[in-house]
């Protein structure tokens, strides 16, 4: 059995979010029917990791094993003619037998988009979070150099995560604004439930000097999720990119 | 009666278009229908020029003329709550009695988005025409460069053209490209029904090498609408800004 690797991008507006569910009506769900319709197979695809209801991705990964004679290079185009146009496959490579999408991913990156315009960009209004009033950018991105490095995140997770240890790195993180518009963009070695959108709400506040940036090292050393602020919308977060050793 | 200038945003995709019709769900039906919920009046927008079906615009103008009490700082937010969410008022002025959206207008510059990576960006797929092969931006360049200036532009506009004169001015127009991603920028004085749509199919015949890029020059001393290219794709094209004298 091959082992293909597949990078997806989804405006995920109408979905209820990556992962199969009984309702259906999940990216998983689409792409498992297609390729159920492209080759017979009943596959099951390994997605990197769940987005939620609303959350898009421009980069997500997943992996199936498949028995069809289709040739690689062809399985992109055959799987985006039968795709919804909100969902298109990027591309498709073959890969070891061992690759594991979310086992084996080592970097992911999120963004969180927010347009702090009196009126939204109509072009972007499914994309980006509005927020009509202004933000200091500045005192964000103080707050946010705290986030950097090893930390337990048990702060910035929903209350309802499964995970034993709340311990992440965040390799990177910043902040672009131009135009009133801002692009939060986050890496890290894997990210809990909600993570990138509670933080995205804590970061909110302190924009709106609500917050001081120094308490957030406060939340994150509180190691409560009441500590911080509120989960921001999904609307406005993407699955930016997830990375894999060469 | 004061007489309001209203920049206007939308996203065309499920619109028949700018200007008023009998079936109704165009852009100039829903904000006027809006404007009636809000003042009570029955008033008739003025737009700076029609879009078609399925055409977007950044900064479409329109004014009217209101008895309506409310302050002009209100006028934006007032109507942008209700309004569907693919139609954003940006900005609304009260200006001299005399203005008039269309004749008023001294230039207007509209924008046609191309996309010609394998596979569409799924966040711009309703506003950038998708042509999966590569075209060569250079040789457009300078089919685009012939027409610059004042010329005639029979060749490039529907054979439902009803104008007593098709010479017009294009002041300028330049083609951004960058990551497999077009954009034509063209600024004039006004233009023909179908202009920037028919400019834009005939360069595309320029790009994938059918046509020469000199061969745009013989085109426009045509003055045949039947010598120039296809009419390119609604959903390209954005009225990108309509100017005034200050």
């Amino acid at each position: 059995m091959r082992n293909l690797r597949v990078v997806v991008s989804y405006d995920g507006t109408r979905y209820y979010g990556f992962q199969t569910q009984p309702g259906g009506n999940t990216i998983q769900d689409i792409i498992q029917d297609t390729i159920k319709k492209l080759s017979g197979e009943d596959v099951r695809i390994i997605g990197s990791g769940r987005t939620d209801a609303g959350v898009h991705a421009r980069g997500q990964v997943f992996n199936f094993h498949t028995d069809a004679a289709i040739p690689v290079e062809r399985w992109a185009i055959a799987l985006n003619t039968r795709l919804p146009s909100d969902i298109v496959i990027r591309c498709v490579d073959e890969v070891e037998p061992e690759f594991h999408s979310s086992y084996s991913a080592k970097r992911k990156t999120y963004r969180y988009s927010i347009d702090t315009n009196k009126f939204p960009d109509v072009f972007e209004r499914r994309y980006r979070f509005h927020h009509p009033t202004p933000l200091s950018v500045e005192e964000m991105r103080k707050g946010l150099a705290f986030l950097v490095g090893e930390h337990d995140f048990s702060s910035f997770t929903s209350r309802r995560s499964t995970k034993t240890s709340h311990v992440r790195t965040v390799y990177e993180a910043r902040i672009d604004a131009s135009d009133g518009k801002l692009d939060l963009f986050i890496s890290g070695s894997g990210f809990l439930y909600n993570m990138v959108r509670v933080i995205t709400g804590t970061l909110l506040l302190v924009g709106e000097g609500k917050l001081q940036a120094g308490q957030v090292q406060d939340i994150l050393e509180a190691q409560d999720r009441s500590a911080a602020g509120p989960t921001a919308m999904a609307y406005g977060l993407n699955l930016w990119e997830v990375e894999y050793l060469a």
